[in-house]
């Protein structure tokens, strides 16, 4: 999986959280070991089928992180990752995977996307299954961590 | 959604375990209402996107009920959730959805599965967002519960 693959999940992600919430992450170093696993308060996970390929994302964020996101965006204050913020995370994810899918279709890799599901637990821990390469995305942020994974099985 | 579609699942579920682990659950009253979640220790979850329906299935067991079903699958003792077990519950997600994907082609519903992701952490729980019904299955057992949720968007 290249950089050309993997940067409109990115772009997508900065781009949303910096636009509807006035929210700067800064990207760390790619991990791409097989032990390597992503740690987080609430996640949002999508699949993508496509012709020939077939993959999983996973974006996953702190709990300090995600309830200023939330903050910012929708102007609500919550004390704890409830439903609202639930239903913001899979929105989140939809946008993320939106803006890629778009990036990737015109260089004509087509996907669509299956609906988000989201996972709310303190510093539960994501595995993607997939037999192809995976790389997770660690970012940095005051107020905490997110990560973002995407895998294809090919 | 209607039993059509959501038995396949079940009979994935129960054929899965029962073959392969000797493992019975039986089920409960399905859940319906907006607000209704599935808790559990490890979830496994899949997209499925088709040419006119996309969606989303979860099974969620507690850790008692996976560990007993990790013994009886693969005769090796766990004494919690680690890398081997995700890679289990991935493959049970797996052989679920690809059961009720070959049932429902037959009926004339075809979709493609995206690739499984695993969660593990001490009870979270599962949003699937979904404009459309959603149907959560609990199911007991001595060891513990599981839960198996179905959502699909129209």
């Amino acid at each position: 999986m290249n950089a050309e693959f993997v940067n409109p999940f990115i772009g997508g992600l900065l781009n949303v959280l910096e636009t509807m919430a006035q929210t700067t992450l800064t990207p760390g170093k790619p991990k791409k070991k097989s032990d390597d696993v992503a740690h987080g308060d609430v996640s949002g996970l999508i699949g993508m089928v496509g012709p020939n390929v077939k993959g999983s994302m996973s974006i996953t964020f702190d709990e300090g992180l995600i309830l200023s996101i939330m903050q910012n965006m929708l102007g609500e204050a919550s004390s704890e990752i409830d439903a609202e913020v639930a239903d913001m995370v899979g929105e989140i994810t939809n946008m993320i995977c939106g803006n890629a899918k778009r990036d990737l279709a015109e260089k004509g890799y087509e996907f669509g996307m299956a609906t988000p599901v989201v996972v709310s637990g303190k510093q539960h821990s994501i595995s993607h299954q997939v037999d192809g390469p995976k790389i997770i995305l660690p970012f940095n942020h005051d107020l905490g961590k997110a990560y973002l994974e995407i895998c294809f099985d090919k």
